[in-house]
């Protein structure tokens, strides 16, 4: 469904519903072995299972079936923009993941350090994989030497040989091939413009690649770079506006903030820890209409293979839910962005646990919380994350009638 | 899935099987407190839990997730239209709703009799919602006195302050902005014509305004009218075309036969209750092979805010099963347009419970029909509406093959 649809029957007014997105990072599970619970079915949630009684649930998928998500497309899909239809480039999501301030016309890439040799062939694309500090300390060096007139060029480390590369200039266009040749023995590629428009950007980008090789040529093993996904902020329609809800993201990492705030959302300064996340719910309570709050570490450990470390995280989530329903929302969400089950180390396509409770939701038979349970929810065991938001609104009292 | 599709496996030929579409009116319902039953699980409703057991149940949305039907759009979607392709103008729908017999290049508008002030800005909208015989007043009024060279001008009461108009002329298009500034304390807009095709029917538009306005300047409250939502009958593919299916609405109020007829059923009388409805059903079961059999009560107690009423209704339906049941029907479809539960006293977008029963189903696990069972069952809680006519024409064994 189009934003046009949902736009055209948006109630606006003071005073209407309030709607609460609670997303565990890679909330969705597996057991460990055959026949075993999931985290969050391991975990004593009784909370949200007493929620669960009230609340329609089910399991959504944030892409499409089969394909696992990143956090940016994952995150896109809870807000309700199909991630199929709205894709970042990975140049503009390496900057919201370090909190660099993007602005509309700069032009953003990641890029990699990498060693070349003598004929200029590249030997290892990621350098060795030289640890952040060298990254840093390379980066100094470009920020400082690095001078193309008409065009200010910032570097950032981001992890290890990998860095953020903007571009910031008048009318500026991102449509850029990659420089990097994707296999050793080979030399960069050129940066290239793929049409008109980003002529200009590609010309400062070559300059830029030209300057930064004779700067790197003496270092070792990083003695060169490489380009990829070159982006810029999405000229997307508004969450705010599309919803006409002021919008809040509570977040503690740059990456979940910033994705928020890629779409509209305001988040002022990220939080320290869980309780301090719950602490900016309540006092941004009638300041806002939408709060999304994102709880991180339910992936870190999913990533690390620790169950029971991610079972401790959906666990201590719990024990804050009464302070979350002290507040009265109208609708409370608590899902997770995609999937990453500590058995697997890593994102998953499986579909994500859904507890959708509104006093105008419908109830169903599920009475807990877990993935099985959420199979047989009224919400259905594969739908689609972008339905969430109109199903938020409905819910908030949001929307008006479809035709007469 | 596109009527291209379905019109090229349509197979076409004499005693094909036969289809009951028996809509309830905004049948979908809440529990009235929590742990409550919804008036569907609430109403004993053997006849029809008994035919469930060799039933598929599931429930459908009509528009899309969240949205909350206009009786319109959601008749539509039962009757396999997409209602966000398939999209009817207030004022077609308004002249349905009275049985106004609309012609193709009709121009019709819905308005209001509105109050303005000695400048000629908008004090009151809706004239103080002056009475329906008032209302009929003035339009008798309107009709006799206005005239215009070229078109047909009809004006007939609706309810309270509102009226349909239709122009009636040549070559007349309806792509006209509306009158209504929607906000007191400014002038009525001029209809202005936004294409070059409907510049003479707007044309007309104004000069009607202008002779109304002459007409109406001593009446009190009621010294002036606003139109919206311009619109003439659409250009769609026809329903017994599409599905080779000639096709009969039985239904007790102008609205539901005229959106039947927009698609373009026949419905030659109004029923004057559900027994007389039946009756229709069996006098022409030998001449039609689809039947859309409408329930109107059960959505009017829901507005009501009437639970038990509600209930009354859908068990008043389960008494007239057997009757249905009789005449052997190939398959029977019971459901809503749309969900209007007595709680919220309004239409929802929560899905509205399907019973899907033919003797070619593959029966499921439920073995009651209610909006809880409905979760379990094989059709899912949420497909679309515009599915259950592929559905029905398949087990009616009206389809052939897709594909060698």
């Amino acid at each position: 469904m189009d934003f046009d649809v949902i736009k055209s029957l948006v109630i606006k007014g003071e005073k209407l519903g309030k709607i609460v997105l609670l997303v565990m990072d890679g909330l969705g599970g597996m057991p460990m072995e055959p026949g075993g619970k999931t985290e969050l079915e391991a975990a004593n949630t009784p909370n949200m299972d007493k929620l669960a009684v009230s609340s329609m649930l089910g399991l959504h998928q944030s892409i499409r079936t089969g394909i696992t998500p990143g956090s940016g497309p994952a995150h896109l899909g809870l807000f309700g923009y199909d991630p199929l239809k709205y894709e970042v480039g990975r140049g503009a999501l390496s900057a919201l993941g370090i909190d660099f301030d993007l602005h509309d016309s700069d032009v953003a890439a990641r890029g990699n350090f990498c060693t070349v040799d003598e004929q200029g062939l590249v030997s290892d694309r990621r350098a060795g994989r030289i640890p952040t500090e060298i990254c840093e300390h390379l980066c100094d060096m470009l920020n400082e030497k690095v001078s193309i007139p008409g065009v200010e060029v910032f570097l950032r480390p981001v992890k290890e040989y990998r860095f953020l590369l903007v571009l910031r200039g008048e009318g500026l266009k991102a449509n850029i091939a990659e420089t990097d040749p994707l296999s050793v023995g080979e030399k960069p590629l050129p940066a290239t413009a793929m049409d008109q428009k980003s002529e200009k950007a590609a010309e400062f980008a070559r300059e830029f690649v030209r300057q930064a090789a004779e700067i790197l040529k003496d270092e070792h093993p990083a003695n060169m770079l490489l380009l990829r996904g070159f982006a810029q902020i999405p000229d997307w329609p508004k969450f705010p506006e599309i919803y006409d809800l002021k919008s809040i993201a509570i977040a503690m990492y740059p990456m979940y903030r910033g994705v928020a705030k890629l779409v509209g959302m305001v988040s002022p300064a990220a939080a320290h820890d869980y309780e301090e996340e719950i602490d900016m719910l309540e006092e941004n309570w009638d300041k806002y209409d939408f709060f999304f709050v994102h709880i991180k570490k339910t992936d870190s450990y999913g990533e690390d293979g620790n169950f029971p470390a991610k079972v401790g995280e959906i666990e201590k989530v719990d024990k804050l839910l009464p302070r979350i329903l002290a507040l009265d929302p109208d609708v409370l969400i608590i899902t997770g962005d995609h999937s990453t089950p500590a058995l697997m180390k890593s994102h998953s396509w499986h579909p994500v646990p859904v507890l959708f409770y509104s006093k105008l939701c419908r109830p169903d038979n599920v009475i807990s919380f877990g993935e099985r349970a959420c199979t047989q929810g009224a919400l259905g065991g594969r739908f689609p994350a972008f339905e969430l938001m109109p199903l938020a609104m409905a819910h908030a009292g949001r929307l008006e009638k479809y035709g007469a």
